[in-house]
């Protein structure tokens, strides 16, 4: 009998109504096959215990912090159990600590480094569905780790591929993967496929729908994974594979946005080694992500202008703190561009035809908007562009691909 | 260093204020020992688990039921170790599977089987605050069980005898054990000593403070067992210890009254071997529990009045089921009081002076107060009165004993 993994997600199950909506998928998965079922915590418990924790301290201990989040999941996985009980599908909920997944000793944010799959398959093998908690895992000692950011989709992936899953499905509220978001461009059209690659590459530059980690661990393993409607779900969705297992092959695989972007340029910096990386070690140091990065030589050679883009919302701490630094290394002066956008076009196959990033650029010149950076890797090419002009880029590109 | 456990109730850590006053507690008395302290869930949530799983199902799946209510716990005690962490107390928390409280494998109601504390003693030893959750075990398997009625009292009670702890401290909203209700006798005296036996009879009938569970565990293990006040934490409250052990040996140390109680009569049962035994025993089916029992023989012996006490909300079901078996067996038929109460005098040195009885039974006579039953054991004299007659039946008796 072959294996499923499903993962759930908070809105999926944020209510007991929606989870017996989700029992509902779960019970005819099991009618045919083994099922193990990822879930989050329902909707809203997880901020409502970041809350209490808040309220207990300004700085929570972190392994006291993961024990408390790790709750939301239980509380979720108990209660779909229940409801499959009804269903009469004999279902089991495990947690962290019976989980088998085995974490680094690291709280809030701790990789997987073991899984240990026995638990799980004995109760497979006695033919019960596995409810499994999203999200945690435990120290080889026992303590309550939480996997950070993406965790219950990691947890899912993790468990498929420990599994040997044939596949693992993430059910979200969207249909699956678009070629563009479909608030933006109305003609935007489902994909039933993507490879990995071009998913973190659409994930890391906007598309919300899987964590890039997950992506990556299901690359690494060569796991089939499904993006897939909770609430349209005979809807086949968007599968994520191996550009090379893909059975259409397109240059330009779909546009994404990521309007949370800001630009800062430091100027006319003294050109001596190591200074770029002084500089964004600097920014590291406070916690402020940088995403582009581009070092422009002045003709002369003896300075160099660095430009790159943080998250909006770092802009001002960003700036502060390069304001220090240019006075330190002699460098002319800072700007700060608080308002662009990032606007991508993401493709297995962009690397053989070089005509593409020509026709975006003349696309978007053509409509006098203005490319005020640009980055490129095999299957991505990125422009930051006028937060005001995003839009509209998006859907001349998304017009020219014809997608 | 000597070893304390402390335990807090839903009310002490209702809020994240009061687990702040808790943590007062701890703290001061990490200073000079070993702490180990339980707590049950935060005032409400174990209610809201509750109505969860009831939309969940109508008959909740009782192993999902037990990993659904152990997260009530799980949260409290993260809270509480936050708190003390930044109170700079090096608190871990720890819950069921960590806990190594080994129950049998029953659901919602287990019993404790073993309990291994290597690992609260590694932490005791490193020097930390162990934080352990109430309520809750694990089976031998890893499946989380709660431990059902007087759960957290129960944990704290056979952490300490397992520990070897001098004392486990019970810190609820009252100052101690009284004479009687404050409430209904304002001149009731707060005890500085109680017998396990009294606390056992005082629990039994009324007194809502402790779990009669817990008060026979530390019995067995003759450990002294502290009713404080969270709220007034200097007060000493009442310390519960052996009779033999008790500095004041009072002939009767207090009174107590349990109103929630019917009476029910089945008239003329014919006199055949194992009767009231078949009649109890399909009570008991239903779930019903019997507390007094009195067989009276009519004159020329061949039939028998069985008169006993249910709580007051199982009366309906008692009395259609006694009037079935009425019919069966032959008895002349059924009656019903609805409106009783159960008036106890508690202490250790009753069987030492056959007068009390006399004295109470005469006091309750003065005043025109009848007595529908009476029962005794070797510490307790109850009787049964109407209801309306409870309150001044337990000041009567409360100022003829000088209490």
């Amino acid at each position: 009998m072959t294996l499923i993994v499903q993962k759930f997600g908070g809105t999926s199950v944020k209510s007991v109504a929606r989870i017996r909506n989700v029992a509902g998928i779960i019970a005819k998965a099991a009618r045919t096959r083994q099922v193990v079922a990822v879930a989050s915590a329902m909707g809203d418990t997880t901020d409502y215990l970041v809350k209490l924790a808040s309220q207990a301290s300004a700085s929570p201990d972190r392994r006291e912090l993961d024990a408390l989040l790790a709750t939301g999941e239980q509380i979720s996985i108990a209660l779909l159990s229940m409801v499959l009980r009804d269903m009469a599908v004999p279902a089991v909920s495990i947690s962290g600590p019976q989980l088998g997944i085995i974490t680094e000793n690291v709280h809030t944010a701790a990789r997987i480094v073991d899984i240990k799959t026995e638990a799980i398959r004995n109760h497979l093998d006695s033919g019960r569905v596995v409810v499994a908690a999203g999200f945690q895992g435990t120290t080889a000692a026992g303590d309550i780790t939480t996997l950070g950011r993406g965790g219950s989709d990691t947890t899912a992936v993790a468990l498929a591929a420990a599994l040997g899953a044939e596949a693992c499905d993430i059910y979200t509220d969207v249909s699956g993967i678009y070629t563009a978001d479909p608030n933006i461009v109305p003609t935007a059209k489902l994909l039933a496929e993507i490879s990995y690659d071009e998913m973190l590459e659409m994930a890391r530059v906007g598309a919300q729908v899987l964590h890039p980690r997950a992506v990556a661990l299901a690359r690494r393993h060569g796991l089939p994974v499904r993006v897939r409607n909770t609430f349209d779900p005979e809807h086949m969705g968007t599968t994520l594979r191996g550009a090379d297992q893909m059975e259409i092959y397109r240059p330009v695989s779909g546009i994404s946005v990521d309007r949370d972007q800001a630009r800062l340029a430091i100027l006319q910096v003294p050109d001596r080694p190591g200074i770029a990386g002084e500089i964004i070690g600097a920014l590291a140091g406070r916690h402020i992500s940088v995403d582009m990065i581009i070092q422009a030589f002045h003709e002369g050679g003896s300075v160099n202008d660095i430009t790159f883009t943080v998250k909006r919302n770092d802009l001002a701490a960003a700036r502060n703190l390069l304001e220090q630094i240019a006075g330190t290394v002699g460098a002319a002066g800072v700007l700060a561009d608080p308002d662009v956008a990032k606007v991508s076009i993401v493709g297995a196959g962009l690397m053989d035809q070089p005509d593409i990033a020509a026709t975006m650029f003349r696309e978007l010149g053509k409509a006098r908007i203005n490319i005020k950076m640009i980055s490129t890797s095999d299957i991505r090419i990125s422009c930051v562009v006028s937060d005001g002009d995003s839009e509209q880029a998006v859907r001349l590109v998304h017009d020219v691909f014809h997608l």
